[in-house]
């Protein structure tokens, strides 16, 4: 169940999905983030993979019995089909499945669906009613939609590394595969806006998502900022760029965050570090000037924070009503009592390997049941069974 | 238009999410980053504001003539209304505007819609078909979901941080609000799934998205592997885990992001930068030897790259056929030829200042015009309209 005190669960809802059928061609992360999504919502996923080898990600590591920890992360709630789509015999079958499928998914480069005839144009004939959507590098066209685009090539491309790390550090790149992730969520969005349009339009549609795109839709004021300013934003490290202390600061046990971003937190949070003495001092008296002397600042706050362990540092603060958290390491946040509350942290019960954590769906939705998601197939788990339907 | 190649424009075919209705409570980012997707699909969004200073990011820089660019880079397409919810009056027109609207969205803090009396329960009663969402910092529950959750909090708590930077960093804070941003979109996806199961259900729903949650769903595999391995993942820089060459290498004029993860494309890049003689070296012969020598790998590819300027890096390498792209400043980003063709840059005509630059629609789809947006409101532009029609 999902949202815990506001929303008992309804029994007699469905998930919002349920019903939904998408035929899923994608492999590695931005399109089976993307599905992932749907099926997290109800959606019938069919995922089909090439014989033998699979979705490539099957053989990504972690490994566990020979099995993916990767594949699984982003593939659970899934059906798997072996196909060989050089043969006819498969194409006429992923034919027969467009019939009465909803949606498909795929991240292939842009004219291979083409060349296997399984195009946008080639399948909208059969079903006018399919939502077809692609997911590449750089977009279906363009001067450079060709060329391969991996993760680390879109945050490089979309301007994203550029402001990420400290003004000494080279470009940084966001430690997740941000520009697949983005991706795939606005595939989603793309997908389920469009199944709702259908609803009065009795159309289907193409939609069209790049990873660069995706990348360049995020920087938040920076387009804007650089557009009025006619300055390049830079690197300015983990600090926010006009609020101090707002920032990441070091603790005896790691690093905390903390954001006292007025005049009347900044008094509150001197007096929790036991700095009474520097809250009306000249060069600290406003946010301007904190901003200002923002070095010195934090050289005087890292004083205390460094003698002091994360635990007792957000107790202090919290209880002078301070907005700040600890920094934490994935084996900290994993344990989190809050993220355990969430359900962010769920298990899969996998065939071949027995149970295995992942992240779970941040999406609640009354009536969803965000704890008990369905494993990910073994690659053709489900061939024979889809397969005799059609 | 969007989809360009591949799909002409199909005047009868509406925007999805045309006749939507949402209201809108959302302040600063994660909130209008959520309505101004909905708002991209062609939903009406009514934007409630305070009277005197409305939403506090139309306070923020850059101004320009007293506007916020920042304001404006979220905002388009929508009506601001002013309303004074500490009235009767006020909640009786939310009251009104709800029994025809679709979708309500909010980002205060836990409790304070129940304060309004405009929580969910009430608003039910009235129209059992709206959809109401809440994005926080923490979530509608939990231990510690009255704390306030700005987005470098979230970052932190959620573990972002600790795997984004390099490894003599500190935990980095990505340069863009990304908590924010994900929320906003995993809460304009979960709106979407629930009017299409609204179609079938007739019910509308609640839903609940947490910045914390929403950084955790997208930590790619960091939760697998520390899950299977028990080893903390650390910060590794801009380099993949496993590939290699993989990674950013400084040029004349910049960096340049290079991705020749297999043999082949090792053997092509070495020869490109005219180093065949290292290609069955020993150390660097296979991609788990050049991952364990990467540091000497490095050096021995910037002693090239530097010597060269990134353009002619690039024509260089896609002669190769070398996956690789320039690690774009926001500056480089905007101007790049392949942003401009998907118009991912596009003009708003703002009123009182004239026109200006914000990121565009990553979302193509059919029928979409990708490039003509309604400008951001002024404060309470559309009181009169709106209340007019209650």
């Amino acid at each position: 169940m999902t949202v815990r005190v506001i929303c008992p669960r309804n029994k007699k809802m469905k998930n919002p999905l349920e019903g939904v059928k998408v035929i899923d061609f994608t492999r590695v992360l931005s399109g089976p983030y993307c599905t992932m999504m749907l099926a997290d919502m109800g959606a019938d996923i069919i995922k089909i993979e090439r014989p033998k080898t699979g979705d490539d990600s099957r053989s990504f590591g972690p490994l566990i019995a020979g099995e993916s920890g990767y594949f699984i992360s982003v593939n659970r709630g899934k059906k798997s089909v072996v196909l060989d789509l050089k043969t006819d015999a498969a194409k006429a079958a992923v034919k027969k499945l467009c019939l009465t499928s909803d949606v498909l998914v795929e991240n292939f480069r842009p004219g291979a669906m083409k060349k296997l005839g399984l195009d946008y144009e080639s399948l909208k004939e059969l079903n006018p009613r399919l939502i077809f959507c692609s997911i590449t590098g750089y977009g279906q066209d363009g001067p450079v939609s060709q060329y391969a685009g991996y993760d680390v090539i879109a945050q490089a491309v979309g301007g994203m590394m550029s402001i990420t790390g400290y003004p000494d550090t080279p470009p940084t790149r966001v430690g997740t595969s941000i520009a697949d992730v983005l991706s795939g969520m606005f595939a989603a969005y793309g997908i389920v806006s469009a199944l709702h349009g259908r609803q009065t339009s009795g159309q289907g549609a193409r939609i069209d998502i790049s990873m660069v795109d995706s990348v360049m839709a995020v920087l938040e004021n920076a387009v804007v900022r650089y557009g009025v300013s006619g300055k390049t934003p830079e690197r300015i490290g983990s600090k926010h760029p006009s609020l101090c202390p707002f920032d990441i600061y070091e603790a005896k046990d790691g690093y905390i965050a903390i954001a006292a971003g007025n005049d009347s937190l900044w008094r509150e949070f001197a007096t929790a570090i036991k700095r009474e003495d520097i809250i009306f001092k000249k060069e600290f008296e406003t946010n301007e000037l904190r901003c200002h002397n923002e070095k010195k600042l934090k050289k005087i706050i890292e004083d205390y924070t460094r003698a002091h362990a994360i635990k007792d540092l957000l107790n202090n603060l919290n209880k002078h009503g301070i907005p700040c958290g600890p920094v934490n390491d994935i084996a900290r946040a994993v344990r989190h009592s809050q993220v355990l509350h969430r359900n962010m942290i769920v298990e899969l019960d996998q065939k071949k390997i027995g149970k295995i954590k992942v992240a779970g769906t941040p999406v609640k939705i009354t009536g969803l049941d965000d704890k008990n998601f369905s494993p990910a197939p073994l690659l053709g788990e489900h061939t024979d069974e889809v397969l005799a339907k059609l």
